[in-house]
């Protein structure tokens, strides 16, 4: 809904879950809004085009990366952007053991990285147990987008102000590790993007 | 002298250091080879253009990346690369403590990461005590160097390949997280650029 009160004519919401369609449908109906049942690795099916395609939090569950950021890339129209965001690589390495280090008080004082150099397959328990994410590094992630043809635009590894922080001391170790990783990519480049600040 | 070999009909070699352009001068002497001594921090003082710029890692002793990379990008021609390498940010966030956690045999399991959103100066003893750092994330170098014009062409966490781990088992702990970051963008892209894989 957000979308058509931006002004978008046309948004196409997709997601492998009936579940999450029927709630999105209950929250966000709107005659300039379609849903479809699809996994995202599938998109390339989609065989019109579009000035934006955004994905929440989903990148993560994504076996063949590449994959399906080349299906985005063929979605869009010249200039179009894609933004998504994801599990931050520091939480997508983790392959058991403990996250943190605490000290004797019990407070986080690392986030313990292992395995970030080694991509692909996790397993972990979220609400359910053996869920599937893949691993990827900063560099996998930014050359894949780079390869696939998108210029990338901005990254964000957002982290509580700190305003918040003052409000919420325990939300420090945040500042240890952010959680999320958000991506804005473009189609192509007009010279005018490339030229900012110079 | 490896530049001069793949053909570069000039090379400037700047450094702060008197010592190090000793060395170069000594191990590098060609006609087409110049050294100055500068602080790369003043780079935008030279008034002529390139089309390869390299730095070799020295940007994380830089406190004005944004400023730096700017003056970089002024120096390049259309097209022109800026590559460099850097210690990577899992090293620079180091703000104190201990780098890695061990089993109970030493082996190290963790590498400890802490401050990783704080950006901003650290000290370290490197040879000699108090060497001064400047910390930025992913998301701080990338986005500096999009602000300054550059298109991020890609980026490289290296690590040991597996014939070498299988030679160095005890080098495993690289893949825990990588020691450095390589960087390549263009001043500018064109279209041929853009569309690699599509």
């Amino acid at each position: 809904m957000h979308y058509v009160q931006a002004g978008a004519d046309r948004v196409v919401g997709i997601d492998i879950s009936e579940k999450m369609l029927a709630v999105a449908k209950e929250e966000n109906s709107h005659p300039n809004i379609t849903y479809v049942r699809m996994p995202m690795e599938d998109i390339a099916e989609r065989k019109e085009k579009f000035d934006v395609v955004v994905s929440s939090l989903a990148m993560h569950y994504v076996e063949e990366f590449d994959s399906v950021v080349k299906s985005v890339y063929e979605l869009l129209h010249e200039n179009g952007v894609f933004i998504f965001s994801q599990e931050h690589p520091f939480n997508t390495c983790f392959s058991g053991g403990e996250r943190w280090t605490r000290d004797e008080n019990g407070r986080k004082i690392y986030a313990n990285l292992s395995d970030y150099s080694v991509e692909g397959e996790r397993e972990s328990t979220w609400f359910v147990e053996h869920v599937k994410k893949y691993h990827r590094t900063f560099s996998g992630i930014i050359n894949g987008l780079v390869e696939a043809g998108f210029t990338i635009q901005q990254i964000l590894e957002p982290v509580p102000t700190q305003e918040l922080l003052a409000q919420y001391p325990e939300d420090y170790d945040l500042l240890h590790k952010p959680d999320f990783l958000l991506v804005k990519v473009r189609k192509n480049c007009k010279k005018a993007d490339r030229n900012i600040g110079s």
